[in-house]
C-alpha cells in the first residue's frame, strides 16, 4: 500500500509529509520511506494559527476558517509530495493526517479533558480522491488517556530491541520521549514529554532576533547563562511532575515567554537564548535521572533524537553534557531512520494500524485505561455508490 | 440493526435521540422509529454553548471544554434512551451523531467555508462500546456545497410520492424546506433554508420574559404587529437571495435580537413577540411563492411541517394564511412520522448510508458539486484487535 503520513507540529516549523510503502500490520509491519516534503508555513498564517492557539485571543470564526485552510494546505503537501515523487496522486491507498494542535488539556478526570487538531481532513480526502484517518488524539483521552504521546506505538514496533535500552527522544515544539526497555513488551514501554522542545527557543528567537529559529544553536552559543534564570526554571513544577505527562503550548508558549521577558527587561538577548537553551536540555536529561535510570540503569542505553531539535548542535551538546558518558546519544539517521520525517511516517503507520482495527494507543505511555482504535476513517468520497 | 440518531438542534431545545430498527439502504431503507427522548440542555450549558458560538466572546478553551462535554451528553442521552426502550447497549449497532453546530458559514469559495459541530463522537463511541458515525457537513463542503440542508436526503427517501409535490417545512432553530416533486429523482428535488425558525422567537422570549420558547404561540397571540418593524423585516436581504443557501445564527442570531431590540426600545414585548412570529411565517411563505409555486403551481400540494415549531399553533395559522387555500398544511404526526423525532431519525438514516459507502448528499439541496459520502467513522474502540 502508498501511503501519506502528515505532521505540523506545535513548533509551526512547517508542514511534514512523508510518502511510504506500508505493508502488513502490528509487529509486521514493513514500512519504507519514498520521498518526503515539508511544506513551509508563512509568517502570516503562523501567526493566525498562534492566536487561534490563545485561549483569550482565539474565536470560534478563526478556528473555523484556519480548520478549512490547514485541510487544503495539508492536501497541497500531499500533491506536492506526489510530484515529487513522480506518482499519481490516485496511487494514493489512504493518507493519515495528524493535523495541527491548537489546544491539548489533558485531566485526570476524562469528562475535563479536551483536545483539538484542525485541518479539515474531509478536504484532503476529497481532494486526492483517497480515503483518510485522522483525529488521533480524541479516543484516546476518551478512554481517560492524556491523548499523548502517541509515538511511542510506532517507536515499539519499529525500535523495540533485544540488546538495547533504547530512549527515542523527539524534539519537536515539546520534547518527549519513548522508553523501550531492551526485550519489553508493549505495555512495558513508556512514554511521556519532558518539557519544552524548541517551542521556547523558537518564540524566544522571533521576539528577540526577528528569526523563526536558532539556527544549530549559533545564537545560544553567543551566549552565556543567566545564573539566576537558570536556577529559578530548574524548580518549574513540570519537571518533577511523574508520567504519564504530557504538555504543550499552554506551559510553555507565549504566555511563558512573555513572563520571561517582562522578568528579565535588561537581559542581553543571546543570554535568553543560551539561558533557555540549556534548560531544554536540562529538563531532557533530567526527565531520565528522575523517570527513567533508575530502573534502567544506564549501561547498554541508547538515546536518539529526533525532529528539529535534533539540528541544534549546541543543544545537543549540553544533553550530552548532563547525561552520563556511558550514555550513547545519536540521532534517528545515525540507526537508519530519517530523522525529519519520523512523526509524519509514525502518523501513517498509526493509520494503517486504525485501517486493520487495531490497538494503537500505548496505554502505558498515555495512561488510557486500554487499548482502543485511535482515529477517525474518512471514506474516500469519490467511491461513493449511487 | 438497531441505530440511535442524534440530533441538538441550533434552537438548543434539547438534545433527541431516536432508536430505530433500520433495514436495507437507499431508497430500499425500511426505517421504524422504537423509542425516543429529549434530554434538556440546561440553561447554564445553553449560556455556555451560545458563547461559544459568538464571533467576540468564543475562545479554544470553551470550544474544547464544550466538545467534550457535549459529547458526554450525547452518551447520556442514548444511556436513557436505552433505558426507556429496555435493551442493552451493546445491541446498538451504530450511532450517528449530527453534533452541536457552532458556527456555519457557507461560502461560494469552498476554500473559505466552513462549519464546526462539536461533542465528541469518541466519547459516545467509548462509552457505548459501539461505533459512531458523526461529522456529516464537512465533506459536502469540501465538494462546494453549503453543508446543508441535509435531511432533504432522507425526504426523498421516506416521503416521495407519485402522486403529491411535498414540501417538507421543518421549522427548528432555522426554517428549511425539502420540496419533493411528485414522481421526481433525486436530482429533481431542492431544499434551503427558509429563514428563521424558532431561533428569533426564542431569543426574545429569554430577554424579554426569561421563558425559553412561546408555548403554542400564546404570548404571540397575545401582542400586535408593529408596522413599520413588520415592513422593515420583509426587506431583509435573506429573502430574496437565490437557492441553494442555507443560514443560522450567524443572521438570526443575539445579535440580530439585539438590533431590534436597540431599534425598537419602548415597544411591547408581546408586540415584539408578534411581529416576530409574523415575520418567521412570512419568510416561510414568502419562500415558497418565490422560489417553489412558479415551478410548481399550488394544486396537489402537501406542506408538512416539523420541528419544534410544528408546536407553535399561532405559527401554523399565519403560514395557513400566507397561502393559497388549495395548498394543504399539516404536520410530520399527520402522515405517520414523528414530528419530535424527524431530524434525529434523519441522522441515523445518513449514518447508515454512510456505513454502506453510499452518496447520502443531496447535490442539488446543497448545491455540491457531485455526490458523496457524509460523515466520519469512528470505529468501536472495543473491538479492537491487539
Amino acid at each position: 500500500m502508498l501511503a501519506i503520513g502528515l505532521m505540523s507540529g506545535t513548533s509551526l516549523d512547517g508542514i511534514d509529509a512523508a510518502l511510504v510503502k506500508i505493508n502488513g500490520y502490528g509487529t509486521e509491519t514493513a514500512v519504507q520511506l519514498m520521498e518526503m516534503v515539508t511544506l513551509p508555513i508563512d509568517e502570516e498564517l503562523k501567526e493566525r494559527i498562534k492566536t487561534a492557539c490563545d485561549p483569550v485571543e482565539s474565536n470560534v470564526p478563526l478556528i473555523c476558517q484556519l480548520n478549512t485552510e490547514l485541510g487544503y494546505q495539508f492536501l497541497k503537501a500531499c500533491q506536492i509530495l506526489c510530484q515529487k515523487a513522480g506518482i499519481e496522486e490516485k496511487s494514493i491507498d489512504f493518507v493519515a493526517s495528524h493535523g495541527q494542535t491548537i489546544w491539548h488539556s489533558p485531566d485526570s478526570d476524562p469528562a475535563k479533558n479536551s483536545t483539538l487538531q484542525i485541518g479539515e481532513p474531509s478536504i484532503i480526502a476529497y481532494g486526492l480522491q483517497t480515503k483518510v484517518v485522522a483525529d488521533f488524539r480524541v479516543m484516546d483521552m476518551a478512554a481517560g488517556g492524556q491523548g499523548a504521546p502517541l509515538v511511542p506505538y510506532t517507536d515499539y514496533l519499529l525500535y523495540q530491541s533485544d540488546s538495547k535500552n533504547r530512549l527515542l527522544q523527539n524534539i519537536g515544539g515539546i520534547g518527549n520521549v519513548t522508553v523501550l526497555p531492551k526485550s519489553g513488551s508493549l505495555n512495558e514501554l513508556y512514554a511521556f514529554d519532558t518539557g519544552p522542545g524548541n517551542m521556547v527557543i523558537d518564540e524566544l528567537m522571533v521576539q528577540l532576533f526577528g528569526q523563526p529559529y536558532d539556527a544549530f544553536g549559533e545564537t545560544a552559543r553567543a551566549g552565556a547563562i543567566i545564573p539566576t534564570l537558570q536556577k529559578e526554571l530548574r524548580t518549574h513544577f513540570y519537571l518533577s511532575q511523574q508520567p504519564p505527562k504530557s504538555t504543550g503550548r499552554e506551559l510553555f508558549g507565549k504566555h511563558f515567554v512573555q513572563q520571561l521577558l517582562t522578568k528579565y527587561p535588561e537581559a542581553a538577548p543571546e543570554d535568553l537564548v543560551r539561558t533557555l537553551t540549556d534548560f531544554t536540555a536540562f529538563s531532557i536529561a533530567d526527565s531520565y535521572q528522575r523517570f527513567i535510570f533508575p530502573q534502567l540503569g544506564t549501561n547498554d542505553l541508547e538515546v536518539i533524537l529526533s525532529g528539529g531539535g535534533a539540528h541544534n548542535h549546541l543543544l545537543i551538546e549540553l544533553i550530552q553534557g548532563y547525561l552520563p558518558e556511558s550514555v550513547a546519544v545519536g540521532t534517528q539517521d545515525d540507526i537508519g531512520g530519517s530523522n525529519d520525517a519520523k512523526e509524519a511516517v509514525a502518523f501513517a503507520i498509526l493509520g494503517n494500524e486504525t485501517l486493520h482495527s487495531r490497538v494503537n494507543n500505548a496505554p502505558a505511555a498515555t495512561g488510557a485505561a486500554q487499548g482502543v482504535i485511535l482515529g477517525k476513517i474518512i471514506p474516500n468520497p469519490w467511491e461513493a455508490k449511487m
